[in-house]
């Protein structure tokens, strides 16, 4: 596949150890480090640190030396990895965007999303993160995820370049088929990129194990994408009386008291 | 299906290029903006800006001039769209209210809700915010929509006059219905308004991929809107013995102490 | 049943507009106000308001006239209550209660639990709150309710004196048995109870959406039943490294680092 | 199995008069105090109380005699038990580890798990945890349990020594097998300690209820264990324009503004 090897993995050393086996699915691949493990620890690897940690979601909030920061909580690089003998997948949540109203108020202006990064392998538990491919999974797309059976397929398009003058250039196609022993899907992300020459095609196995994973973290951050939690998180006993009673911004399509 | 073109939807710019297909369901329309598209932004659209966002959820607090409010969170207005042929529907949480009571403390008056708003379309990805219908949807109806079957119907029936002089003039129903093929349901929301002579009715589907949408975000939301959330957060374990073994007000119905 | 008749609700005024109907299932009675409609606002109700809201959970913090009040979140009772033509069901929440360690740290004594009280139907929407009968819901039992499949019957037995001298004195047993169409499940409280002479039983039918309610609130409201919010929120970056790495209390039985 | 007596619970005293049966399942054994009870009330237990509370999850925080520490919330000890006849099984969330960025950031270092603790019995409801034998659950494993389906099979296997010089002489099994008759799964924890020279082997039934408490807990806490709280938690309308607009951090390998 190819012949450049990455030394992109420290040997495992903490949850390395572990292996699991389905009764009913394919038999996994040691799993090396849970998430950190695609450091580039490598010199022979291009993409810095840095870049790498923007590629991992984290808290919006920059650092800054200013005193009022030290109240604010840290900046977190969080995600989920499944690591696999052809390639590896690394999910990551990014934040929605907020637009500022005229009244002080804020709307959402783009939904968040998680980025899918897709690696392939150069050798045993190594993966060239220089060949990765992206794939942003909207709300809308992980609904597809969540309610998919063991039987059933999936196909997402994207055109990165849609309405814009490069249109058509980048084709990025995530399709998602069930094993045939309906133990888990097949993941594949094939990126046509005429701009760059590029055709390439990531594979593998995703097991029900793993895609329960999946399910359960998008299920959490799925509110949180749409930005629900600052509605919910807003509800307090103390405001409320005000709101609905007494502010007339709030009547006018409320059923039922027209 | 009406002459009136409003441009409601600026072209789609960043996640409009996304299109998906499901291997088991029907053909899914080309999404606009995922949620802040229905911005009157046309000017042939009557309903303001303002009166837009009252449509949707906010946080309940009030933006005040004073300087404590510099601590508190700003408002933001959620929702969740889906953009279809004939109709888009939006939904946005409705918080409960509250009463206070002698004691200091508060009772729940009225749960939240969520309210849907379905638009006529009325054009490619253009949608009549006018012409709009909304439906308010309790706890308990999503209780139905979060556990129905994928070949079940549902119906619902409200009428916002029960128990006034203007009961009976005014009857909404709800219907979900399954797709013949079993890939989602038809929603259909008609409203007959004997006061202002309407009598419309607002089809379009729903795929079950946006189903498992609305599922995930109707099970975050559920504890909020019945205001569960204040229960969990007040659970802390240095107040805790203080109420249930020396409080007397907490030993009349419980169970083990009697 | 009973020649009492108590006007224990004031006629529906805001949601009480509402019904539904189930294509597959049995027929709801309309609803009356959501939550706070069981209050006694009749004189012949016996059980003052105060003691009404005792029933209900609420926040642990008592309202103190103290300064750092001002800070705290107020007391809020919350519930759900389903109301049907024979009887009607009521379910609060119940924190866990917790011991302090002479480490200054806290573990949990008493897990938290769900009340559900029963009470009998005295007329249309009227319902005997004197009458009623409670049983604490377990975060076991719960979870029998969450698994529990649509033709499926579960049963609990609870004594409220076992292990003490009135053993055996009251017997309450909650039987949940499937609808013969499938469309939700009969609950059935009956209690036996020798010290008072009572013998009651309370049958309601609550549907398959009413059941979905009622799962979805369970699973929401368990974690913090058990007190794991508590460890949930208390995971954050700064404070970690120092925990795990350095400190030697947790070494001891973690699997990996022998 | 053993004439060491240990009364490692005391009488069951609140809860303990509950007791369930399911009209499809095994006969569950009256369960002691739900969570504290491995308390080492007993002379006889060797571990002391300090070690046994190590074994339970704690909030990180450690309490130090500061000033500053009056804010923080106190450290609770939380977990979930199951007794049965032959084992008892104690659950306790561990938190994941973060390690300093030169850039103020943090990133996982380590993900959270589960740790299950299994103690034989050697008595009515006596426990012997001095035998204990642990499992370290990551969020992967998990994965596995929340989607097994009832009449399915699942296996881990662990080497605490996997990667070291002592390589393969610990292992540890843990098997999850359908039970006859469909209404729960056998666990059985075997570890075979070459270095102590110890073989054990602990079997306990878990009811499709109990497995449902498990379920919603892993359900709560796995997005805890991967830090994904800290992304949601982070997620507030004043700090996002700035990021996602204007920082070009962002911009690198956004799909859609390339």
């Amino acid at each position: 596949m190819s012949n450049l090897h990455l030394q992109l993995h420290s040997p495992p050393s903490l949850l390395s150890s572990s292996s699991s086996s389905f009764s009913s699915s394919l038999k996994l691949f040691p799993k090396p480090l849970p998430f950190n493990t695609p450091k580039p620890f490598s010199l022979r690897c291009r993409h810095s640190d840095l870049f790498d940690q923007n590629t991992l979601a984290s808290t919006p909030r920059p650092v800054r030396p200013t005193a009022s920061v030290g109240a604010l909580p840290p900046r977190v690089y969080v995600g989920y990895s499944i690591y696999k003998g052809k390639a590896a997948l690394t999910l990551t949540p990014r934040p929605p965007e907020f637009v500022p109203l005229e009244s002080g108020a804020y709307k959402i202006s783009k939904e968040g999303y998680v980025l899918l990064q897709f690696a392939p392998a150069v050798g045993t538990r190594q993966y060239d993160w220089n060949r990765k491919q992206v794939f942003s999974l909207s709300v809308g797309e992980m609904g597809s995820l969540i309610s998919l059976g063991a039987r059933e397929s999936c196909e997402f398009f994207h055109d990165p370049f849609k309405g814009k003058s490069d249109e058509g250039k980048v084709r990025k196609i995530l399709k998602l088929e069930p094993l045939p022993d309906g133990s888990g899907h097949f993941f594949n992300l094939s990126v046509q990129n005429r701009l760059v020459n590029v055709d390439e095609s990531i594979f593998m196995p995703v097991t029900k194990a793993e895609f329960a994973v999946l399910n359960s973290t998008f299920n959490f951050i799925m509110p949180y994408l749409l930005g629900w939690h600052t509605f919910a998180n807003s509800i307090k006993p103390e405001d409320n009386g005000e709101m609905n009673s007494a502010n007339p911004r709030y009547g006018g399509d409320y059923e039922w008291n027209r």
